[in-house]
């Protein structure tokens, strides 16, 4: 796995949890649901959504490439796959998290 | 730096995350603030926030320890700090993100 198919994988993620809040049967979506609101404020709400979960996911990418903080603390994290390849460590999930969440 | 350090910077950021969404400057943060939600109803959209994020954080810090899918695949990737000791590679991260996502 290179860094393309991780951060690939993370976006995918972001899709799923935006369905699972938006129609899921979770606790949150229950809770979002609760809120009741009219369609103008749903979408809203939707698109709002949309862009923290960019935020976070994005963020969370970069601070595991050492490009980020996480916490408030920047650490030059290696990540690797199952067989010890190295998908990041310098700076190849910061690119893709850049090409895949904000172009 | 261990999977307890490394969860708890986790936590400190899902906070941070929190702050920023509902008193930040931000784009996301703002677009919040223009649902123009009653007190009763932004109480309910902070709470579903908690319940979302924890959940988002926690499938994360999972998924990077083999213990759950990340985009729909999962896979036993190994985390090592700049060192390049092991941060988790065999459930120290699942056994931490419970205890201080879930406990």
């Amino acid at each position: 796995m290179d860094a393309q198919e991780f951060v690939a994988l993370w976006k995918a993620e972001k899709r799923l949890v935006q369905e699972e809040l938006r129609h899921g049967t979770g606790t949150a979506a229950q809770q979002f649901r609760a809120l009741e609101l009219d369609e103008g404020q749903s979408q809203k709400l939707w698109e709002a959504m949309d862009t923290a979960l960019t935020d976070i996911f994005y963020s969370l990418l970069l601070g595991l490439d050492g490009a980020a903080a996480i916490g408030g603390e920047q650490h030059d994290y290696q990540l690797r796959e199952e067989g010890g390849s190295l998908i990041s460590g310098s700076g190849e999930i910061e690119a893709e998290a850049f090409e895949q969440f904000h172009s």
